[in-house]
């Protein structure tokens, strides 16, 4: 019995992981097209940053570790060209690659670039690679103003890593919103924080072009595009693999698509949404190491099911940790909700432990009175309290349940009233 | 229409202020029998410390500001001295006060100490006053050896804050565990730090009584008491109002005790425990705050419950948060579950970002999934994650949910898998 894995990167591999520990005797190969495997993408703005003094740190493991403590074989600069399901074959450039079950992992790539993308100044922040040539380029070239383009998280953290580094930075972002989320108080704020540092954040600005020297009317000598994903679904939709109406691959809660024994997973995939109620494609490493890991699973015979995520998302720009869960007022309108928000801004911990402000928006449907999603925003505390309000929406709670949740008090970590309860409280009157 | 408080620190003032929120009109009168109201007894170790400059930094309201801003009357001083809930009145040091609507929110108070409680050089950390005189025996009379007998929060903090200011610190504790928690993990990750930062901490160490210069064998200048609380329920039990098993006044779900009309909120009183699924006294500000609002809408006419707690704390101890929520393993298991439990200790974050270890331990119940408890401790990152685990508690969310959960990921804040999720699918192999 062989299982063949498409993608050497976060799902593919754990999927290959999950399915080694389930089954001893399978026998697993992964095939990925890239030199590394294993990598954390998330790090390379630190890289840029400088925190990160070489690429190898990123990578957590290697093909000899699989090969070695797992008895995985990882092939690397393997490209599939196509796969032939009826015979259960993949072919490879020169070869053709048998399996028994096949697990698609083949990831996203940077959504098509503009005219003048091709220009030696301009970069994206993808892979190992394009991180590896950026960082030579700011060595050598000491490029000194820099246009981000679109302000998704990989721009805001580029952007904030540039601009660490002294250079001049402006971020242009087609739409109204940053982080590709409609909530205008998130916005605000990464606004305020983009300010206070000195980075120009230009919202609806579309870039039509990139010239040498300049895209639009911003000077620049360094280009960074951050426009988004694309999921990697072409070779899945030549061989009948089904997409899904996000144009990602769509799966069952095995993470099975259409074809029996072929699963996907990761960020070429649909997850379904629990708040949404319907499959959502939002490519993050967290969600594609879950999916890989059930995608894993079921391949190697057992029967486990991913219940889904709820949209929950943190970025630094600047100290400020930007944190996000469910839906925004906007979106939820969208969706159809009746929503109502409640936003305060309080200290995270007691004034005498320096505590910071943190602001906390809590969105709830006013009918049902159900949570259906969070930002929250501060220099400290963000995180742990996102988590609290996707823990939250994972159960379906209500407002008036969160608005009495037992949190941790203790001054070096609070306040008495956290203001996760705060914001409840006042969210609580919206909704009766 | 006239609702008295009796006590003015976390739950009445909470109860009061809803009801004024609720009802402009109703007439309210909190009794406080000490000096100072609305103070945070939780900020009282790290006046000890002197992190706190001036007692009055932990004063949140002054009786002038419910006075002037809320109409709210407080009087200090005030001792009750019986309930006539047959006529609506209470009885004062030389006066009566009529009441429609009673909240009972007394408190508790230090556990009896031991004889030679009262020597000099003995001192208890609960109210402002006894800081105020604890703080002026140190600058006076610069003892160098404390005995801090009992291991719960008051007690570690109050050695923590102690050994800070260069005291040697030997802490007494008459059973084999820390935190009043049957946690065998817990108890040496604060053995362990304990003596990191040379601390010692002796276990079932009993102390018969203290003499001037030495507790037991151990010699001191400065003797600590800490030996837990003891719910105010004396008033309230001469009146009728009835107790439940754990001695503290027993309330339903509206806060209502068996006298119509009457309610009790706080450190007095019971909670509801959603693990347990029946009454637990566990007196915390929090719960206080969040009981007293409860009552104080009762009171004021609403009809609002108060679901209850999960048992949810943290510490700090030199550094390490040290968080606990739910049951311990052998505390499940004198509760009748079938207790199995993970623990792991992993990078609350990433190398590059200095990630400090967290261990995280899971305690579910064999049979049907259901998580009962957890307990974080590490120098970042263990309050937002027990809050995670709280909220699980309370949504009585089952491990393979709990492994699932769509928690927040960038490096500047966590791992890609985080530890919570780590701990959780090494749980989930145990139930099944």
């Amino acid at each position: 019995m062989r299982l063949v894995v498409i993608g050497g990167v976060a799902a593919g591999l754990s999927a290959a992981a999950r399915a080694r520990r389930i089954d001893a005797e399978l026998e697993i190969l992964v095939l990925e097209q890239g030199r590394a495997i294993s990598y954390g993408a998330c790090g390379l703005p630190y890289y840029l940053e400088g925190r990160v003094k070489d690429l190898e740190e990123l990578v957590v493991y290697t093909p000899e570790y699989f090969r070695n403590e797992r008895r995985i074989e990882v092939r690397t600069g393997a490209r599939v060209t196509a796969i032939a399901h009826a015979r259960r074959e993949l072919a490879l450039e020169g070869e053709r690659v048998r399996y028994d079950r096949l697990v698609v992992a083949a990831g996203a790539r940077p959504a098509a670039g503009v005219p003048g993308a091709d220009l030696p100044h301009v970069f994206r922040l993808h892979t190992l690679e394009d991180a590896a040539r950026l960082k030579q380029y700011l060595d050598e070239k000491r490029p000194r103003r820099a246009a981000v383009v679109g302000a998704g998280y990989i721009g805001l953290e580029a952007a904030d890593a540039l601009r660490r580094n002294g250079l001049a930075v402006t971020i242009l972002e087609s739409s109204p919103w940053v982080l590709h989320r409609a909530d205008a108080g998130l916005t605000a704020a990464v606004q305020k924080q983009m300010e206070r540092y000195g980075v120009e954040l230009r919202l609806q600005t579309r870039v039509d072009g990139i010239e040498p020297g300049r895209v639009g009317d911003v000077p620049c000598d360094l280009v960074i595009l951050a426009l988004g994903l694309h999921p990697n679904v072409e070779l899945a939709a030549e061989a009948g693999i089904e997409r899904g109406r996000t144009g990602a691959i769509r799966v069952d809660e095995r993470m099975e698509t259409n074809l029996p024994g072929v699963y996907a997973a990761g960020d070429c995939a649909e997850a379904h949404h629990l708040v949404l109620g319907r499959p959502a494609w939002i490519p993050l490493g967290t969600t594609a190491n879950k999916m890989g890991r059930v995608a894993g699973a079921n391949a190697a015979g057992r029967r486990e099911r991913f219940s889904g995520i709820v949209g929950t998302s943190i970025a630094r720009v600047f100290d400020l940790g930007i944190a996000t869960t469910g839906l925004s007022v906007e979106q939820a309108r969208q969706e159809g909700f009746a929503p109502v928000s409640a936003r305060i801004t309080a200290p995270a911990r007691p004034r005498y432990f320096g505590g910071k402000p943190l602001t906390v928006e809590l969105v709830a449907d006013r009918n049902t009175g159900r949570l259906l999603g969070a930002s929250i925003t501060g220099e400290e505390g963000a995180a742990g309290r996102i988590n609290v309000a996707a823990t939250a929406l994972h159960a379906r709670m209500r407002a008036e349940d969160f608005e009495q949740l037992d949190l941790a008090y203790a001054p070096p970590f609070a306040t008495v009233w956290d203001p996760l309860l705060v914001a409840a409280q006042q969210l609580v009157k919206l909704v009766h």
